[in-house]
């Protein structure tokens, strides 16, 4: 069996995923879950998603072997500095994060010893949903996941993570930190970040029931992800401040272009921006 | 019969879409296609969505009791020039433009006495494809269908015109030329240009092929509309640039605002910003 005992600090719908999909691979022995709601994690049990469960994440790391933080980003530290004296000797630690450079420091700060055998990673899956209720066994298939392993990261434990996130029916894929938090400001978190804008400029409106009442089809989708979470948005914000603020940067130059060439009539300017993201969008998601 | 001949010029996405459900309801004698391209009026023959075709506009029309106008917003003021002199005395006409203030100028500028017989129309319902191929009967199902009728438009092509898009399934309301503009630069053409401007952002970045590899289910959704026709949304942009400037700075005004929250490590405005784009959004999408 790939790993004997498993705990899952954060019980939601990452981690409940993980779980599911690990138990259907039976890839796994025992998983222990860990929360600060106790409805939720009986709720986990109820659903099959973790065996048993322990609100104290250091009683629920003990003698696991792979121990997965799936909690929101702000709250990792604490969940580092909490586990670290109660880690088996060949236990290994990784994450869920969506963002990598606040977390290996968090690592840095909390691991101590441990550092070798933290495996930074973050599953790029998910839904706007939130919780136990809402995961499912195949929400990593066909998924990618990234690994960012630090220089003196176990190959080992790298390798075992690796194995886990295969099992799921997800691709697994490394880089450096740096470059993950780039490039998940510009897929990701942007996006988030003008959606929710967008559909807080429309709900001050005056207007806005009536403006609402004619949103259809296209507004729904490109609405889509400004129904997940608050909370982890804000801590997302936070955590790779200076990544998304860079690409913040472009979008709004760019954008500030656009407006003046439509106040200028200025169809040439107009139509290439519509035809070179046209072609880009076709090209790579079609 | 409602219509006893229908003639649909540009059989694209929306005319060929309205020729099928008017077909399927029964509520259409005769279908006359008209367009520039032989080879898609034929394929619409093909396809069973217009019984013939003529590219002249002026010959399209004779005889026709329904002239419904679903070609690109910049060729409207074209079509009512070239069709003014053929027309029926009991004709009605009817568009299906995106944006009203400016169909309605080029309505009163080139229709000449048949402008009380002009009922401007917009169906709230598209997807990000063109062309006949791409119509189905069942595109208006369900969705909205604004009419912004003018003070000397007769009551009577109003209702013909409104009994026309309610065979098809679609709901039909009525508004002024000026709130349609207001109201659909907010919820569709906003939208769209941030889609479009976002999706060129990351396309002009070096690393654009590596970023788009890990643009997940989110990003997707998020972006389908910037695979919507460059050239009908340049059309929109131009056509309804003053609603679209006006809601364009209070995006930006917003969005400027939380990239200084984010910048200053605002959480309080964050976490207020993202808390309530996720209830309109869940209110009023859900
Ligand atoms: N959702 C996505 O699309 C997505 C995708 C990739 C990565 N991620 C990352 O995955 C992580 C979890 O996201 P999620 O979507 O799974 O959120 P979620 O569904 O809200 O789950 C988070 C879970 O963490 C628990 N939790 C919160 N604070 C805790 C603490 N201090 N100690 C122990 N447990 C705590 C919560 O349960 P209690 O309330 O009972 O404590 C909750 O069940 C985040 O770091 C996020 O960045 C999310
Ligand atoms: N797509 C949407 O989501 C949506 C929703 C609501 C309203 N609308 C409005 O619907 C109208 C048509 O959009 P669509 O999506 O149906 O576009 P489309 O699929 O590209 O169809 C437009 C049709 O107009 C024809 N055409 C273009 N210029 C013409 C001209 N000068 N004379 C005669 N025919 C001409 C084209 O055929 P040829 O090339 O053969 O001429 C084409 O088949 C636009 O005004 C748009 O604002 C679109």
């Amino acid at each position: 069996m790939l790993i004997q005992r498993l705990a899952i600090i954060g019980v939601g719908l990452i981690g409940g995923s993980l779980a599911r999909a690990l138990k259907r691979a039976n890839a796994v022995g025992e998983v222990i879950g860990c929360g600060r709601n106790i409805n939720n994690l009986q709720q986990a049990v109820e659903l099959g998603v973790i065996d048993r469960y322990d609100t104290n994440p250091a009683q629920a790391v003990t003698e696991a072997d792979m121990i997965v933080v799936a909690v929101p980003l702000g709250t990792i530290a604490s969940v580092f500095a909490a586990i670290r004296d109660n880690l088996s000797a060949q236990a290994i630690i990784t994450d869920v994060g969506s963002a990598k450079a606040t977390v290996v420091a968090d690592a840095r700060q909390h691991l101590g010893n441990y550092l070798p055998r933290f495996v930074p990673g973050h599953p790029i899956a998910g839904t706007e949903k939130s919780g136990v209720a809402a995961s499912f066994a195949e929400l990593f298939e066909q998924h990618r996941v990234i690994l960012t392993p630090l220089q003196e990261t176990d190959p080992q434990a790298v390798a075992t993570v690796s194995t886990m996130w295969t099992q799921t029916g997800a691709e697994v894929i490394e880089m450096s930190v740096t470059h993950h938090d780039e490039v998940l400001a510009a897929t990701s978190h942007l996006p988030h970040i003008l959606a929710y804008s967008l559909v807080d400029t429309l709900a001050k409106m005056a207007e806005r029931t009536e403006i609402f009442r004619f949103a259809a089809g296209g507004f729904r989708d490109f609405t889509r992800i400004a129904s997940s979470d608050p909370q982890m948005w804000h801590d997302i914000c936070l955590a790779n401040q200076q990544a998304i603020l860079q690409i913040l940067d472009s979008f709004k130059t760019d954008l500030t272009q656009l407006i003046t060439a439509i106040q200028q009539n200025d169809s040439q300017y107009i139509a290439t921006v519509f035809s070179r993201a046209k072609s880009a969008r076709d090209k790579f998601c079609g």
